[in-house]
């Protein structure tokens, strides 16, 4: 059950230097979701070897260039290739009609339900929970663009059946699942057993966090407070924080800051600005604030592992 | 002063085997022109090393995704690059509302004039003429999707004069343009020398014709009647006409009976299909029909030398 990110595209608005712009594939279990799809995200999924089509849904931070023009394409393609499963994009409602009229003249009906639910800017949202993942939007600061980050987070799982055990007792196969709600069962020899000799505490819920573009925004540690992998643009170094206030960017180290703050496990910035060829410099000054800081390079994928839960 | 053709992509619809999606530029001395622009084009760019700075005009032939899903993203990226220039886009007038709506969320006033002039798919039509060059565009037969080609050629230019021999004889400078013009002028003596001893006959004028996508329309012939390089869609394999026809593409070897019976140059094929990870079989069958066929390859630049006139 991987529970991870694979960076399609980590540059700003221009792409340079061979970097695309921003797109990220999700991994949780079998699911597959997609963040943000700048042009292009249809060759770089191929280009780093994602097979979309498990992708359930395709959240859109920003009606920017650089984090939905690929979209059109990718929607495109996968009518081509004949796609079944449904798909949903949640994103801003102004990209309903862009997609309709883009696609009037391009064919007729898509071969696969596309349901393209609005976000909104106000307050933390729960776009969809199911029995094993929950995924929630929240406004950021990117100036007069609405435009929202997203957290994925498992939902919190099952203890886990020590088998070996359990059957060296004998516990009766209709018993298991009590097992797995946490609840005490008779063995064999009708012996009641504690549920903690015979399981586990679930696994950890995993988290992700995405903000991307967005004004340093210290608030964002509630929402953001503990996940285990949190991404935040950085596009611009300290020495451009003016650039970076201007713009409703972030520096780096402002990234960090909120990493720092928030108790997060790992930090992933990315979005760069053309300005720099070069990244150490950027990721310097956020590993001075939060060490555990990785570049969003494209092409790497970021796990986070299974850990033991309580 | 170059006449060539830069292929920045010539895949049909689906990307594959890193095959992008149709775009070119085409360069005439220092002007440049694009022709199609499908997704990823502003990379290709980068990638062929082409510098879009002096582009001037952009050319659409019709609103298939895969000849337009890049456009937007490369007007975006030269109004980010602050672009002065005026830039121009012929296209189906459906395409104006789309750029239109895109831009409403992503920016206000572009850096640069941006005009986007409606083609239409009713006969030969002059999209501008002027001292160096002529662009034409002339309708296609792709179903029900308006589209057209389009033909961009030298004017004839003026008479070359042989520097050497005019000095020799002292022919004044304010006779030099008379020269050009085909006149005939006075040596320092006074007596009148034939322009033809002093000139060359002006070049040939050169001609690219760009016919993408079509079914196969012996007509084209009236239209691209010994151009030096004619591109035309070569989507499926003479085994795959049926898809050919079906879709209002064309195969390899139709493409080659439209440049033999159309005196050309030389044939460049393109557009494609995803079915075909080897090209080496539409080649082969494009050129048992007519030897002067290259593929369209990317990367690739196909020039047309200068050549005497008369």
């Amino acid at each position: 059950m991987p529970f991870q990110v694979t960076i399609l595209g980590s540059n700003s608005a221009l792409p340079a230097y061979g970097r695309h712009p921003s797109s990220q594939v999700l991994q949780a279990g079998e699911r597959l979701f997609m963040l943000d799809c700048g042009e292009g995200t249809q060759m770089r999924l191929a280009e780093c070897h994602v097979r979309p089509g498990k992708l359930e849904a395709i959240f859109i931070s920003h009606l920017h260039g650089d984090h939905y023009f690929g979209l059109v394409g990718l929607l495109n393609s996968f009518h081509l290739l004949g796609r079944v499963r449904p798909l949903t994009v949640y994103a801003p409602a102004e990209l309903l009609p862009i997609l309709e009229l883009q696609m009037r003249y391009s064919k007729g009906a898509l071969s696969y339900p596309l349901e393209v639910i609005p976000t909104h800017a106000n307050g933390l949202n729960t776009l969809f929970s199911d029995h094993q993942l929950e995924a929630l939007s929240f406004p950021l600061n990117h100036g007069p663009t609405p435009t929202t980050g997203f957290l994925v987070r498992e939902r919190a799982g099952e203890r886990r059946i020590q088998g070996e055990k359990a059957r060296s007792l004998g516990i009766a196969h209709a018993d298991m699942e009590r097992l797995r709600l946490g609840l005490d069962v008779p063995d064999a020899a009708g012996r009641i057993v504690r549920n903690q000799d015979l399981t586990l505490a679930p696994w950890k819920p995993r988290s992700y966090a995405y903000c991307s573009d967005t004004a340093y925004l210290p608030s964002l540690r509630e929402v953001v407070q503990g996940v285990d992998l949190l991404y935040h643009e950085a596009t611009y170094a300290e020495a451009d924080a003016h650039r970076a206030a201007d713009r409703f960017h972030s520096t780096a180290r402002q990234a960090a800051l909120l990493a720092a703050d928030s108790g997060v496990g790992r930090l992933l910035i990315g979005h760069f600005s053309s300005r720099y060829e070069n990244l150490a410099p950027l990721l310097a000054e956020a590993q001075a604030v939060f060490p555990a800081t990785e570049l969003a390079l494209e092409g790497q994928v970021f796990e986070v592992e299974k850990r033991e839960g309580e």
